[in-house]
């Protein structure tokens, strides 16, 4: 029994991660590839806790630092009982938003310490790193409009357009970065062509 | 305006932190010193939604990175929004347990390696310590009984006896590599005789 592969969808509000899942958890299925789709911050009882406190707009100002260990302390909790088991068992996992999430926000947007991250990032990961990241860019000004059609604006939603520039400005350095573990997607194209290169990606990780 | 003392209480379950924490402040007053008083986990609206979901009882073994994250995440708030502000304008700080209790409960309960937790301390809090750790020494099999008188068992008082040995053993591991900046007192006696000598150690801080 091999070990099951580790996909995540990133990008900013309204790129289309949610909207894509659900092509990729199809593409799955019809090649009869056993998955689990899931999120973050979020994918187990404390840690969708975790994210309803990090969401939540409120009076009190968040200390970046204490954002940043909310954030993390959710992804141990999403490790260690959804994550790790599944990979185990040969499932693929499908994560909507991942660690590159965490260098875009708390990097890029509230401008942490990079170190610090990886520094969390290696304590509670060890070595595991997704098998693929895709990362649907778009201008944040796009993004935000689509996003606003979906609801009430959250924590994040409700951060200035300067916030969301710097977390495209991240997540697009990472993807050069390491450019055999991204694939970085134009997703102010119309859906179906997006979804032809996501269909791309999937088949050369089979 | 010279900074504020940092003074922090711990001990394992029914020690007498609470109760002892009445006397200190009422020593304080007496003495007309500015202070405040607080606790961990919690101290911010946001950190006292962290200690909720660190104390419930839950269907869900919570990892203990998870749980080390998340009670780092709520001292920083708890540090950026209330101790550091106090301390800056010269107040005292007098806290119901602090990084101690997680050295003692996460390092020594759960096991978790000491590394990773000084890494979370230096990160956390840079060079802030406290200026004087009140440790209440106490066999847990007593303190247990009195915490029973108190309330239902939380999430870490529902622990085995054995998980509160290691929690004392680790409190007094730390007071012994550092004999000044610990009060180690022995909470077996009657309470004046408590008070007696927790008094003579807020003397030697004026
Ligand atoms: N390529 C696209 N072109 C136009 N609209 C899109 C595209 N992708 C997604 N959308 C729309 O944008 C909105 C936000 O998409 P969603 O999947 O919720 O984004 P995300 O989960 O990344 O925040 C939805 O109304 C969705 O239908
Ligand atoms: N020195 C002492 N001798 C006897 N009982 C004590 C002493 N100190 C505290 N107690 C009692 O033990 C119980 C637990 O004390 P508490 O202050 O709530 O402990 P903690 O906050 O450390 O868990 C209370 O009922 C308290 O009155
Ligand atoms: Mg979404
Ligand atoms: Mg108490």
């Amino acid at each position: 029994m091999s070990r099951g592969k580790f996909i995540t969808l990133e990008g900013g509000e309204g790129v289309g991660k949610s909207t894509n899942l659900q092509f990729i958890t199809q593409w799955l299925a019809d090649r009869n590839i056993p998955f689990i789709q899931t999120r973050e911050p979020g994918g187990t009882p404390l840690a969708e806790q975790l994210r309803e406190l990090l969401l939540a707009k409120r009076d009190e100002a968040v200390d970046p630092t204490a954002e940043l260990l909310m954030v993390f302390a959710a992804r141990a909790q999403h490790l260690a009982k959804v994550i790790i088991p599944a990979l185990e068992r040969g499932d693929w996992v499908i994560c909507d938003r991942f660690t590159d999430a965490t260098y875009a926000y708390q990097g890029g947007g509230r401008a942490l310490d990079r170190a610090l991250i990886e520094r969390l990032e290696n304590d509670v990961q060890g070595d595991l790193r997704p098998d693929k990241v895709l990362l649907l860019d778009l201008d944040p000004q796009i993004g935000l409009q689509r996003a606003a059609s979906t609801g009430a604006a959250d924590r994040f939603e409700s951060e200035q357009l300067a916030f969301f520039h710097r977390v495209r400005e991240a997540y697009r350095e990472r993807a050069q970065a390491a450019p055999s573990r991204y694939a970085v997607v134009d997703a102010s194209q119309p859906l179906v062509q997006v979804q032809q290169q996501l269909g791309q990606e999937l088949q050369r990780l089979l």
